[in-house]
């Protein structure tokens, strides 16, 4: 059988996951919380269970929820999306990935994704016979702990053939975000194109230190070339269950519901009705970046009385930290060595580089995921001042 | 925006449902039980989101679901698929199929369908770069109130170019079911060669007249080179949970997982837990057969009242019925006029053609679903004896 994905691998998410399975380890690798979802929306699931919702829901999404959806979008961002045309609900962020790039990129366009970059982005652009421009972000130097985006290098990378740039903020593994100034600068270059823009913000209530999530919805002239992408698993503690959306302009959501309807057709009914329910109360999502921060700077702190140098971040579930000090070893080597050794499961950062193996891949840091309880946070900590 | 898709509309399923809701008419169209699923298993779903399976369950599916898929497959087919590496848990068949024309058909490759087909299928194939070659079923005749295939023609189909034969029985529409010869055929028609089956075969438990599902799985010769695909939404009337799975041998589960990944990662947690526990009941896919028996035989006797011409059905939610003795439009107009005038909705059954407005498309049927209660069946009977 030839292969369509000769690459692909099992995820390193799933792999590390595994290793820590295996090894007893404190997983703070693969990106999902160790604790329950709200009860009262366990129990709006149940009670759309035993009135009957079990059945097809609409092929672009219960209509209460995407209409939930729309008046959230647009009291945070000032953007109307009409439900009825604007919003599809999809099976996670993932499928809304999968099926954005298969709806619009056609064989032989080029894709620009920042790097690093989350793993399904690469395999779905190639079954669309896409081709990737990876442009990398620039790491931290000595005068500043934090990635940038060198937007000139992205500008650069722009081809008659460019057909969409994908953009991920609050970013997956960075915890780096947009600010305005970004906004201005993806305006500017995208401005007189036909690109399109792929926008994850999966992370976009998840932002600390008082900062705000800028999302690509927020801007006129950026919301009318944008999907805008998000999901219920990281906001909702619940990523098992594989509900997320897509905003885009009704010319962009017509075409990607036509591949979302031979994707899935739709997504589970009865999690649907609840979640269009549990999204009237909106301190669940407006008060999880205080919950995060906070587990944020436990992780922090706790690293700093550690021989690994953490980076901080500004928003998502992750913060890296640079093990230079501790070990030489290239990044996979060393997440599996301080598995195997110190029972802490982390994730390489070049696991979201093209080529993982290569040099420029390694920059010796790896991921560490705080959606954990406090004692999971600790039992890891402790663990990792013996390192 | 260049579309990928030009020739997709919305599914002639959402739009007949929306008929149905505009007329307040009786539906018979889209195939969904209009009762509810079994309440043991809405309380082990409830039971698994408060035991806090909430969060990403494994990406091939929750090990116990496999296993018990796995049980259920050797049991009434007698080939084991190894949990681990040849089951794997879609979202919905959809997925699965999306997943599978994804993963093994390469731009140019020819898949061979056999017409009429359900709607998901060129799409998937088109996106996938692939050719569709389709073969019609032989209609009822005079001598035969049954559609038959022609395994001659399906051969006659055949080009170094082909890379898989999709087949769909119990079928959609028509309810026709594979016998023993059929069998026969297909493995004398694909021995030696390289071609892939793929196998929708999501109404398994539902086969009427003491006859019995032969699964792909169930000879050797074909389940080596076969994707047996089936569904939860069909057997536990839970059409709106898209939990369906993917029998194959390895190293097609291989590529197929490959696919599954980037497609959606995995599907519903809980929904997976509870699936798993009561599919150790196996009265509930025992006894579905003779529970639709009924419904298929009321509705049957109910149209030979009428002037319908109903032709009997093997297998399936679905039977179809000619209506040439109450007019001469085309299926489409006559399905539009039947819910406005009638108040029953059905499906035009040159909907499942790849070109419905063509006259080879159109041979005056139209498909009804019985998957409703008895009082909706009687309701729509006393409209369809005005007609
Ligand atoms: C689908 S498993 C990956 C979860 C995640 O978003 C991450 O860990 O980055
Ligand atoms: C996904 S809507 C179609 C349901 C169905 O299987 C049918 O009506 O044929």
């Amino acid at each position: 059988i030839a292969s369509k994905l000769p690459d692909v691998g099992t995820t390193i998410f799933t792999t590390m996951s595994q290793m820590a399975l295996d090894y007893r380890a404190t997983n703070l690798g693969q990106g999902f919380p160790d604790f329950n979802t709200h009860p009262d929306l366990i129990s709006l699931v149940s009670k759309a269970m035993q009135e009957g919702y079990n059945q097809y829901p609409a092929m672009a999404g219960y209509p209460a929820l995407r209409q939930a959806i729309s008046d959230k979008v647009l009291s945070l961002y000032g953007r109307h999306y009409d439900p009825a045309t604007e919003v599809t609900v999809t099976s996670g962020a993932t499928e809304a990935l999968m099926s954005s790039f298969q709806a619009f990129v056609h064989p032989g366009d080029e894709v620009i994704l920042i790097e690093p970059f989350y793993d399904s982005y690469i395999p779905a652009i190639t079954l669309a016979g896409g081709k990737v421009v990876s442009v990398p972000l620039t790491p931290p130097s000595s005068d500043c702990d934090k990635y940038t985006i060198d937007w000139n290098k992205v500008e650069a990378a722009i081809s008659p053939k460019t057909r969409l740039i994908a953009l991920n903020f609050p970013h997956n593994p960075t915890g780096i975000i947009l600010s305005e100034q970004d906004l201005d600068a993806i305006e500017r270059i995208t401005t007189g194109t036909d690109i399109i823009l792929l926008s994850d913000e999966v992370y976009e209530h998840i932002v600390f230190n008082g900062k705000k999530h800028l999302s690509l919805a927020s801007r006129k002239s950026l919301a009318e070339r944008s999907l805008v992408i998000s999901s219920f698993g990281k906001t909702y503690h619940t990523t098992g269950w594989k509900i997320g959306y897509v905003c885009a302009p009704e010319a962009l959501t017509v075409e990607l519901r036509k591949v979302h309807q031979f994707a899935v057709f739709t997504v589970s009914s009865p999690m649907q009705v609840a979640l269009a329910q549990f999204m009237q109360q909106p301190e669940h999502h407006e008060n999880l970046s205080a919950f995060y921060q906070d587990k944020h700077d436990l992780l922090l702190a706790g690293l700093q009385q550690t021989r690994f140098r953490p980076l901080p971040s500004e928003g998502s579930f992750f913060l890296l930290a640079d093990y230079s000090r501790i070990s030489d070893m290239p990044e996979i080597e060393f997440s599996l060595w301080l598995t195997q050794e110190h029972g802490v499961t982390v994730i390489p950062v070049s696991a979201f580089y093209r080529d993982p193996s290569a040099p420029d891949s390694n920059h010796q840091l790896v991921r560490f995921c705080f959606a954990k309880q406090d004692h999971t946070l600790n039992a890891a900590l402790e663990k990792l001042a013996k390192v």
